[in-house]
């Protein structure tokens, strides 16, 4: 029985807001988020990060980190700019060890908002910005 | 003629250390690193960002994210872990407009110095770091 909370979310035994799915990847709210409709993309399969990371999942990872980045720029979510980032070790502020690509929407003129939302990192309504990241997805085909 | 700096690097006609190189993909040092071996990665065609980046060059960018960041941590450079971001678009400080995917090593409590390298982003020896980039990956292989 794992003990990681990214592979029971992957598996379905812990709760998720699940936004993207494909063949390798899994795609979910983070809890924390530093911006609205700020996702991270999972590998199906477990690796703690870089090192043990399978480079065809990573390749997939980073397509759907491609596609969920444009997305949430040309849908309804409306983004106008995104971070992808990965974070890897403990001296690189993972704290999450399940390989993890975070995509983060941005808007312009959100430098302020967006420090904040790096110590505040709360969404007042998950469920209607998981529906925002769906929408956005499905928009995008 | 291009008048993008990064394809200028990647052409060999303005100037960067280059510690990277592969089928697809340039690495050289960031000139305003925000830790020690902070390295760009670009692909060797151009595109603007994630809405025109090819997908299969985006999967060698990345791969060539995760064989730098790996070497990195094994190798003399010694990095405790590694941020891996891509900034797409204004709105998400993309300030050169061809594709690139930022390596930046870490080590462990250096949390303010990457706070003051986000600030004043210099490397007072930049040749020694190349060298140091280099010998990481050679030792990775």
């Amino acid at each position: 029985m794992s003990s990681c909370i990214f592979c029971a979310i992957v598996a379905g035994t812990a709760p998720g807001r699940i936004v993207y799915s494909d063949d390798d990847v899994v795609g979910f709210l983070d809890i924390r988020p530093v911006t609205r409709g700020h996702t991270l993309l999972v590998p199906r399969v477990h690796s703690s990060g870089l090192d043990d990371l399978d480079p065809a999942v990573g390749a997939a990872l980073f397509a759907a980190g491609q596609r969920v980045g444009s997305a949430l720029k040309a849908g309804p979510m409306a983004a106008d700019g995104v971070n992808l980032a990965l974070n890897d070790g403990r001296a690189a502020f993972q704290t999450v060890f399940h390989t993890h690509l975070h995509v983060v929407p941005r808007h312009a003129g959100d430098k302020l908002s967006f420090a904040k939302g790096l110590v505040v990192r709360r969404d007042p309504d998950p469920d209607e910005t998981a529906d925002l990241v769906r929408a956005s997805l499905e928009a995008a085909g």
